[in-house]
């Protein structure tokens, strides 16, 4: 995709890495009893959260999940497993404690907030839930744009906002997932948009769609494609959705806030697919956490450079893959800090 | 490898699985509200773990890191980037807590034992050091065997006896990993004798050695497993070394108390090549921590059926990969014990 975004104007531009603490970061690491580069994606992590954060003595101590929620009208054309109710079902699950996310959140001591950007439904007031709401799902994007221009800065503005207020309130990691039945669809379209790959290669069976429902899927971002030609600015309105609008938010804001975003699976990929072009120094703020069992994420993760910390063979979402990549992000920074060098401990170096 | 070694002979077989917990625990699985299978690897770990301790309410609470150290005289030879002195002196920062095991052990809650099996040197008492030395390191595989069946046997009694000690102690589970100077050497050996793999196919760089080193290390293993030839119940003892050997005894020991082990890399994958020799059944009571950077240990893991949980590029060993995957396997069980079924969170099931 050969155009840039110009969406949200509001936004500053991203900063650049602290060079000075990447090469401390490297430097230290050479020093630490055990053969350079033995601690492998370790080491290079530490090195890339010391050029974020500007510090070598960083840890994240106020992790915080953020689920963006979304509808999509494409879901009447039974490209999921699942009705679309259970979008609005599974937030109030959420705000109950009860789905994947609270659990792997109370386990790595992470807050959970909940984005209604655009669920279709009507949900109560929550001290979990902020309630962004900017229509009650997209349009069916096999038919007409799923948002308009407007309803897609909106929605970043949204995430953006969202971020600004996590950060103010001492949030010094985000892990950043999504829900919404039918969002598959979308990022698969805009994968393939962005990437240019043919759409069987980035579609694959989301909640878990039989092979026949594949085909549909398949044949409906195809059509939907050569509908919404050419691939512009207004991609991400035409493909949808307000959840995944909201995600480009959250991580332009967090990059401008040099705060890193660690990502969860496919849908949160096309999310930055799109991010990227609006501001590609902000893929430097961004980690991704696992590679989904989708498809479609491996080929998005590559084009965006990132290399995913984990693969668990996961396709929930939620932020889900994001949460369980922390330990291994603060492992990265503990082993940087914690361990003794070769001249502390007395250990011989490296035979000439 | 078609023997079955016999030793050590006074190790009762290891049970069996509990059918009925894993088919709870699958049938659990199956009520969460998730789409059935989409958190891939931490379903399949929660069965696996219901089925090792009977419970669908365990968790990790009590982890103990057991780390055994035996220097090679194989080191003498060229084969690691280190000199063999590093051995004594890494096991003292261990001791101290400046080496990585420690750093992540801490992080992860896991207490961390040192088991000298077979250093060569004299080491201090230390409330965290196991003094179990057999001998002043091996004898160079390359000229003779690196034990005798009898050491080889004293050194799995004596990881059986400190694995037993441990879970009488309240570990319930172990994250067992190695340290020793030119063991990866040992590893290869095993490794290509118990997998009839080429040697150039399961040797890598270990710790850091150049192009010429690692020639001279292929070498050095193609003409030992000839010298050695044929492989029979005394293949543990001609490739060494003592730290390998104790490592097949936790294996065992735990096994056979129904206690999971997590193996962290290639050393502990050989040791495990070892261990599924004297009894088969123990290896559903292992998960593959990492899968490190040396390429034999790829080879290792297929052979024994093992799929690791993290793959991080690392090559430390220690233990670090192991302690690393803890946060999943907690993950697993809490996921299956915390989350709402759909019956209770009032969430639709698929569509027929």
């Amino acid at each position: 995709m050969d155009f840039k975004m110009t969406i949200p104007p509001k936004l500053p531009p991203v900063p650049n890495l602290d060079d000075a603490a990447q090469q401390a970061a490297l430097d230290l690491q050479k020093k630490l009893t055990k053969p350079y580069g033995s601690l492998g994606r370790l080491e290079i992590l530490s090195v890339q959260l010391a050029g974020m954060t500007g510090r070598l003595d960083w840890l994240p101590q106020r992790p915080a999940v953020i689920v963006c929620a979304g509808d999509h009208g494409i879901a009447e054309k039974g490209v999921s497993a699942y009705p679309r109710s259970v979008t609005k079902q599974m937030v109030l699950n959420m705000l109950n404690g009860g789905a994947a996310i609270n659990v792997l959140a109370q386990q790595m001591g992470a807050t959970v907030t909940v984005v209604d950007a655009g669920v279709a439904g009507i949900l109560p007031e929550h001290p979990n839930l902020i309630a962004g709401k900017i229509n009650y799902g997209t349009t069916d994007l096999a038919t007409a744009s799923a948002m308009s221009p407007g309803q897609a800065d909106q929605a970043i503005t949204l995430g953006q906002r969202v971020v600004d207020a996590h950060i103010d309130d001492g949030a010094d990691i985000i892990l950043l997932g999504e829900l919404g039945i039918g969002n598959t669809t979308s990022a698969a379209a805009i994968t393939a948009a962005v990437t240019g790959a043919p759409v069987e290669r980035v579609t694959g069976t989301g909640t878990g769609i039989g092979l026949e429902a594949l085909e549909r899927k398949i044949a409906l971002i195809e059509n939907a494609l050569e509908m919404h030609a050419p691939i512009n600015v207004d991609t991400l309105a035409k493909f949808g959705g307000y959840e995944i609008a909201a995600m480009v938010g959250v991580m332009l804001g967090a990059a401008v806030r040099q705060v890193p975003v660690v990502l969860d699976g496919y849908v949160a990929g096309a999310a930055a697919l799109i991010a990227a072009q609006i501001d590609n120094n902000a893929v430097k703020y961004w980690i991704a956490g696992h590679r989904s069992a989708e498809q479609g994420h491996a080929i998005a993760l590559q084009t965006l450079g990132l290399k995913p910390v984990l693969e668990l063979s996961m396709r929930l979402g939620e932020g889900t893959g994001a949460v369980l990549a922390l330990p291994v992000i603060e492992a990265a920074m503990r082993t940087l800090q914690g361990m003794a060098t070769f001249g502390e401990a007395g250990v011989s170096g490296p035979l000439q």
